[in-house]
């Protein structure tokens, strides 16, 4: 099946070259002519602009963006609404927030250009393992997609079979859903990106736990020295809190116990926020979706107002200076 | 090799049918007849009494206790105290606190007993899979039980090989670890146990999320109405949230999508709370695993006198009387 | 000076009462005839409708609008955005969104009508109290308008005064301060009620706790029985937590120790998700904020899906099954 | 009436000052002779070491101890046990753990002497303003102990009357109370110190939030430049948020808005630990009590390694590597 792809990114990039592996014929763009070329030596058609990309697709096209959310696919989808054409499809594979995506459909659904978007994980590890995808759009046109879906998608593998799916859809146990109507498919994305901190929080807090106890502040014969690599490698074998994020732990504690080459700052990206915001819009209670967040936040706060608040308090009501101001 | 097994409920019974497979000699006890003799028609030796299990075994003994931790392992640890001799070895299979064992483990020293503390992750499927073992006690008694060890732990399995363990204890990926001194394989288990609340309650704040999509209080162009099911499996396959504990949510959503026959209030063990002190004891902030059980406390209480200090003060700056009192 | 006053629910009564008691000339209009009556009959001036209460003041004119914030207020800027002429001041005292503020205030600015954004606490104490006032706008319109925010003020009173404040605008001594450009006093009254959420929960949880002490799940030597009235009586007397939330506890508990005549269903309103909103746009750590504001969440909620999911995954690893399924 | 005092610190010699002046006759020791000195330059009578000091009381003695709590507090109750004689009291009144109470009144019981817990809150201003006191021990030794307690207690002061509590105990009107049986006294101490973390730390919070409403990262049109000092100014006259805290941070921000001499390591005492320890006993959930703490502990956590744990996991599942790792 022929598919256009904007933006060749280390996901757009992976995604092309998993398509053309099975067996696709891609056009592709990006605003970098290397990153163009790169794709085209590998047997993709390259093109110049946009209006290059959608010349050399046969309509009724379908393009996938593959951009970072915000201003360039807003503007990329500004640009394609000049060019794009009734029962054209146009995808997009980034990290949108839902909310856009509706207002872009209705706008494209104007032209009867229809709007799917996609909610994409599987990181750098997506070429190999493939994609899984939350999708929203109409169902008529994701089931024109399925070709495509089903290359991108990582198919069954040896992962074993979850008992009473009998009679459900099987595109789900292939790594892809139709979640619903569009924007669906960003928001199920979103929400599992906020899980995912949680997650990771959830891990890094008991390591943490782990990791002081051998503090010289606790009584000596309550103290141990704690392999931690060791513990995350024994933890994947018949624990219950085995996962894929503790695969990835085992393997960066295996070469480097401290994680010293690693950044004290942590970054968070809009998926997270974003599910924060859902959660209050809808009356749902976050603690830990909201404390993982913050502990990004903070993470990255030279500014530690809020501290000297506290300390400022407890020098006016206690006297109290315990550490040296700094 | 011999081994006295006390205890044979769902954990102790599948302990002993394991070793058995495995080619063990079992002599065990329950304080339930009936358990003991359920095993002993399996063909382990059944026994009357602890001093009997203990005339049964040649020395030097290894006996593993699979006890509720609290006051029946207590008592039969003092009663084993009693009775034992230089050189056996007593495991403490349970989910006793770590600051028993260590208290236990110099008592018992004075005997020349040894004492071995052994985490256990796996549930009822320990059966099946193998036991995740964390193990706090000496190395050579540690070494010492290593063919029990490898028989109850998982094994290999085609669990993938984590990149850059080569030179590293081979146990670990057999699925079973020896931590450090007494208490350390408890104190482990804990931490495990710690941050299985915290995946477990951010994978139910994000489905909470999703289920919520479909809330009329929402802008109705905003409503999704998500298959939970369904999300759950499609993120099995090559998502950053794939797990264990993932799995098990997908198998049992699959068959009842509004998990209607569980309860709504939920139990917590030992090793959450434990955690948590651990946590304090250490200085170490642990938002999201408190956050975690902190919302299983919150579910068990029919009080709700905090709420009602809320709806008082608003009552008292406001006159806010919103809601019908109850 | 002359004051148009829209709205006469609880709040919008009294200030155009404690304004007329300060000698101001109220034109007053309320949807209800009945609620514009009673403040007639104590001296205001009723009007009809919207275009009667403009009428019936001599410009340039001073309109204070109260009253709830959404689409009545919305609506009724609208109206006005019709009838008001250049140099019109309209006053926003209600709890709107400080977004709306400024994107109203852009609009009446192409008109020359001045927009004045009015954070207002003190609740049903403000008649005799005094208003505690958070304001957005323009300097000079903000000067001109301070008879009325004089007046509606607490003044100094025998609050201590603060060291250190010599030099600055004495108009915040009297409990008003003009915050900034529209929109500040709304967004700095938006934080206040953020900071209550998180000052009333905090008082909640440390009661919850000293309730909870005569737990029969403690051990019997460590179990009290205590007089939650007389605590929070003896702690406004010099103790670090005394505040005037702490006052109306003291009084709630004194005739009603177990509270039992309050809800369990505490609301919430904007402000409190508004603030959650801010912090995650400015990327602050906000942990004690939001746990307040779930806390509301979670007593709203009947449908308890996260807790069956956690149950749902303790039956699925350990076959737990302690609670009686509901 | 005469009573010892051990322990001249900060909190002892205020203790001793407003005794004084209240024309009760003290007999003081300290480990430091300088700090006994200084006493009894201001009319108590010094003593050179414990056996000193019992022998200058009458009996049946008082001895009040105000003294770092943990070992210290341990050695000199331990000490006093061998010289005090039956019908003697010995109040404890530093910050102990409630527990540590319960033993030593058992201890002291034997011999026939009283132990009474003081909790006492009021800090550096309790000479002027009085100390707030929360009395655990038997009713008639506390009576016993009125005129102390009495001149100690800020009495009742300008602060207005609750409503609703006539008929009740007028010493907590004056600012003492008799909690209950030994060790409720400091429990209800440490509750307040619970609470008071969670006080400051919304606080805290809130005013980030308004500091960074002027960050680079929000839409211009969305910044305000706030002025903390007169904020926390305005809230202490009629808003809801009033209370000593913002007194004292309202002074605080007036003389030093970004609070450069103030540290940005908070420290944290036992009993916002304890307090926690205490809802992990009870079953409560203390989301608000629990982050104020942590937020504590990571105030001071040079090791960060949690968010290297979150950076190597971004970077195993996605290759992200915003941050230049350090």
């Amino acid at each position: 099946m022929q598919i256009g792809i904007v933006g060749l990114g280390r996901m757009g990039g992976n995604i092309g070259r998993r398509l053309m592996r099975g067996g696709h014929d891609c056009v592709v763009y990006d605003h970098n002519p290397q990153a163009t070329d790169a794709l085209a030596a590998e047997g993709a058609t390259g093109s110049q602009n946009l209006g290059d990309l959608v010349s050399k697709l046969a309509g009724p096209r379908v393009i996938w963006l593959m951009l970072p959310a915000g201003k360039i696919t807003e503007d990329t989808l500004n640009d394609l609404h000049e060019i794009l054409q009734a029962d054209d499809v146009v995808i997009d594979g980034g990290n949108s927030f839902y909310k856009d995506d509706i207002r872009r459909a209705a706008r494209f659904r104007e032209l009867g250009v229809h709007y799917v978007d996609v909610g994409t994980s599987g990181g750098i590890w997506g070429l190999e393992r493939g994609y899984c995808m939350m999708i929203g759009g109409d169902e008529a046109v994701v089931r024109r997609l399925d070709p495509i879906l089903a290359t991108l998608a990582p198919g069954r593998g040896d992962i074993p079979e979850t008992p009473g799916r009998a009679g459900r859809d099987p595109r789900v146990e292939n790594g892809y859903m139709h979640c619903g109507a569009v924007g669906s498919g960003h928001f199920v994305k979103m929400v599992h990106n906020g899980i995912e901190y949680g997650l990771m929080q959830a891990y890094a807090e008991g390591f943490h736990i782990l990791r002081h106890k051998e503090s010289a502040e606790l009584p000596e014969n309550e103290r141990y020295t704690l392999d931690l690599a060791d513990i995350a490698e024994v933890w994947r074998r018949g624990s219950v809190v085995s996962s894929w994020l503790l695969d990835l732990t085992a393997g960066a504690l295996a070469s480097d116990a401290g994680l010293e080459r690693f950044s004290t700052e942590v970054a968070d990206s809009g998926e997270g926020r974003w599910t924060i915001e859902a959660a209050i819009e809808e009356a749902v209670p976050a603690q830990v979706l909201s404390a993982a967040l913050y502990t990004r936040f903070r993470s990255r706060d030279a500014d530690m107002f809020p501290e000297r608040m506290l300390s400022a308090m407890r020098f006016g009501f206690g006297g109290h200076k315990e550490f040296p101001v700094k």
